[in-house]
């Protein structure tokens, strides 16, 4: 950590700085300049918030050089991490995963129908929300555990993994009895009380970034899960909130990289939430897979127009069937299987 | 609600658009223009979701007239309301509220020190965190019931009615017994559970606008908790998430005028979160005042490099009784007591 | 256009405005709401301002049904533009062009020499700055005229047409003369003048998009640009600003879909002004092409360190040869030359 | 300038960094960490790109210390400068300025009608466009020197210095012949070339912000000019791009407290083009001047819903007294004269 003062900052206060800092065990070393005086800390500085070293009125600025995050951090974990989703791995060499379904679960008999959809379009997990996140207290809120349920059933027809999104600690017992992959929402990002809860489940996550969250912050959502001891966490793009309105949200592609350059985990993407438009899903999800993403996560119905939410993004089974095709073609050609 | 197709609707297409509609009670009028069609419907089109119309590939775009809110919404409400936490009354013609006080609770002796200092310097309701929602699950995450009780201990000594965040479902019943007002978080305005949770609570609730949430989506957080029942709903305005980094967030003081057009309900704003720098806050607590806010929240420490948390843009006691000062002054201005 | 009016407009008002409008030739149909009247324009509106509509207070709000660009537009030009840059056709089937080269031009045997090892790697246009947009005055400002001719002598010894950035109207003699393609900056894309100036010129125009700007302000420019009679334009995506730090810019590729959607204009992406960081262009350079990109425009320096501007988004000729070449397989698998 | 490095960066490398910044002249401090060795730069370093030293693929990050600017730096000039407008002190203790007018000059005798509005309402200046940016070609373009003689003829009969947007070099004559103070758009805050050339004039410049400039990069742009020679520079904070919709821009009001802690130049604040809605102007003029705003520029019309641009955010001429009458209470709030 680097922390500079202004001009004329008095030797008592330089001292005191000095003095603070190594009685929490930090070494300190001053470089003195002619408008700032610079102080370099080395030690663990996790610990150390910014924002209370900004409090000291002498203090111009601080910069953090180590990332706030341990166990996430690449630098500490070099190898890629696998995160083993039902069955399915996920990271590293493993092939590309494809999780696919509708947005919300509308029942037994069509969510088991699209899961024979979107297995024969190429999907490795299935898909489905049963408890829904809406912006109107006045739109459709989910099926509940009837939804769970007919994931569970949709399961057993075709042998996919599900991965539904938990949105309370109230359920967190039928998640972890039921559903194979753990979604945590982009609303809930930074939902600290939910990430705790799910860092003591034994069951993957899936971690989705928040609309206005930084890469780093997100890491540090992250590592909240990690710390409670759950240490498969999947990384998921879905767009960032921009001022452009020709898409719902901006997908932030360069994220993918720039997760796999600061942490081991697996990064997967969305372009179905990022573009809020199916016209833009399969150029989305081929540039994904060009990226390097370890997954795709995309919304298919049967009848979007029919959809109970968000059928504006959904593709039908056939247009998926043919994006999956194509992303194989891409990911063979940067070498990697799908 | 207005549609638009695209050039080329077969007819078929817009007898089926039309009798969907009138189906579901609206009345459509057919606009026939050279390069699109254009349908108006009129009705309580509340329920239809712009994606659900926009999965309709000959559809080009949705606009919604009528606002998607009713228990918020001004049209049907003209009124102020005033809403009333622990005694005090907040909005309409009512004085300006001061929520005052540390960001976290520091212990119980801190906690009434400084309900002393803040009560002297001109606040009227005392703000302290007990549940802390924290970036980094290694920074201090508050100190919980003994929090609150410290906060209920300072209540009785300067009579200040208590602010307090609640972060989740199981803390409600503490708090619906222990705080005057109830405050939902920045992170969690889209914590639809929590919402729903807080919709069935007795005390009022002041609901922080989300780092990257429309006026909008902010309105329809609150539609949440009055359509659980609970309409004593103040806003509370906090900084949004933009490119500019000079402060920790981008005060949207224009957020007030729009939401008292648009509402009935009280805005107030916190210029201490939405700048990040004590340096900044008493500026922006005048300006705030100035347009018209129904209170202000603000964070106050006698000793702000010694915080718990957020020391950079705490107050000292004299600061803030200076600033408070500088509002009052600026309110008699306008014709507003404070 | 669709306009609606608030609840309670006289009826007076409601003649007046059907009246001003048909006045200016439009037909008007009016639906009545129960809390909105609602005006459906039908007709050429590019003329009508928002802006001048929402003056009227008993406006509500208006919306444009019609893009309010005509030139640039799909809908009337359904084929898509092949633009003719130096011989190297850009667009629809043509082999996705690359334009590499250092960012400044820092001198004529650097120039030759740089030019000989990207088309080596693949390059197929020439770029290099030789005047220079910098936020600082005190950093490098461009060679000037020296530069352009080291371009003109680098494209001499190998066959490479140039690309390079036109800052005001005081040298469009010189790149009339010297410059295969004229590339407008993302700072110039509203420079309203420099745009008309460009309209009269006879060489095609690279036209990047602002950190700031919709892809709609970003047709219009280019519709500036065509309204001036050069129908030669080609957009380029260079990234928007936004509120994450971890990338210069963040890369909006879904903007290529976008662009081909509604316009019939060529779409190239540069990943290097993108990301500003040489680690992130290659994947993001690879995603480029499976979007559907009809170009890259690419920096690179044989030694970044030392290049007189921007080195830290350069590639070595080495890194570039092999990201063209790991692009050229993702080509073929979407169906495409390079 | 603080630059770190990554863990086994080499000794060789080390040497050669600190021999190069050496053979600059700076001064360096090496911090050896257990992950990071951290470089502290001491002397001129205004020259240096973070740019071009993150070429060096062993850096990690690179942090500026001092700011890039040094004209406009308060810390250099500690004193408030005071820009004198065609007579009238904008800055410092001078009373809070008033620029208004049309957004568009509509001719000569409508010109002359406006002044005289705007001077009784309270204007110290006036304001209006003869050269207009639009972002759509097929809008009204202004009516260019037949529009800055307008503005001549009004001065003439109302003795109100003129304020209006140059657009390209080719009029720097005729403004600096005409116009007392010179205004640069948001649009072209980073034209280097025309700032450049202002900079060589001798009338002030009204600098607006860019929709989306950090406030470093719009100081900055303001040093382009000082560094040309022209130090009469006032800030003009006028809204930054958001993803915000309700308002046209998101108003930066804490920009005011942040360039006057940062330079020693005037600040003024344009709640039209912030809020681009008439009815948020006046809560967003007497926050303006809360937070300490040295003028207001506001557009006014006499009938909006005929301006020839912009008429969704013109104030009417009663509104607009009304409007500075209040901010005159509030001036005299926070001790200051209007």
């Amino acid at each position: 950590m680097i922390i500079s003062t202004k001009k004329g900052t008095p030797q008592a206060e330089i001292d005191r700085i000095i003095d603070n800092f190594e009685r929490q065990g930090l070494s300190v070393t001053l470089i003195r300049g002619t408008d700032y005086n610079v102080f370099g800390l080395v030690g663990d500085t996790t610990r150390i918030a910014e924002k209370d070293v900004l409090a000291n009125p002498w203090v111009e600025n601080v910069t953090r050089v180590s990332a706030p995050y341990k166990r996430a951090n690449r630098l500490f974990h070099p190898e890629d991490t696998v995160v083993n989703a039902g069955g399915v791995p996920i990271g590293a060499g493993a092939p590309v995963a494809v999780m696919a379904g509708p947005c919300s679960v509308e029942g037994e008999a069509h969510m088991c129908q699209m899961a024979r959809l979107v297995k024969q379009g190429g999907a490795t997990l299935l898909r489905g929300g049963a408890y829904k996140p809406r912006t109107s207290p006045y739109s459709f809120q989910g099926l509940g555990t009837e939804g769970i349920l007919a994931l569970v059933k949709a399961r057993e027809e075709t042998g996919l993994p599900i991965v539904s999104e938990l949105m309370d600690e109230a359920h967190i017992e039928e998640f972890e009895r039921y559903v194979d992959l753990v979604q945590i929402g982009a609303r809930n990002m930074q939902n600290f009380q939910l990430l705790k809860a799910v860092g003591k489940m034994t069951k993957p996550v899936l971690l989705k970034r928040g609309l206005a969250n930084t890469v780093e912050e997100w890491i540090m959502s992250a590592e909240y899960i990690m710390a409670g001891g759950n240490e498969n966490v999947i990384l998921c793009e879905r767009g960032i909130r921009t001022f452009e309105t020709a898409t719902r949200n901006t997908l932030d592609l360069s994220a993918v990289p720039v997760v796999k350059e600061k942490t081991h985990l697996p990064v997967v993407v969305d372009p179905s939430h990022a573009t809020g438009d199916y016209k833009y899903v399969e150029s989305m999800a081929i540039a994904a897979v060009a990226a390097g993403a370890d997954g795709l996560e995309i919304e298919v119905h049967n009848d979007p127009q029919c959809a109970w939410s968000d059928g504006a993004q959904c593709l039908k089974p056939d247009r998926f069937a043919e994006t999956i095709r194509k992303c194989r073609l891409v990911a063979a050609a940067i070498g990697r299987t799908m």
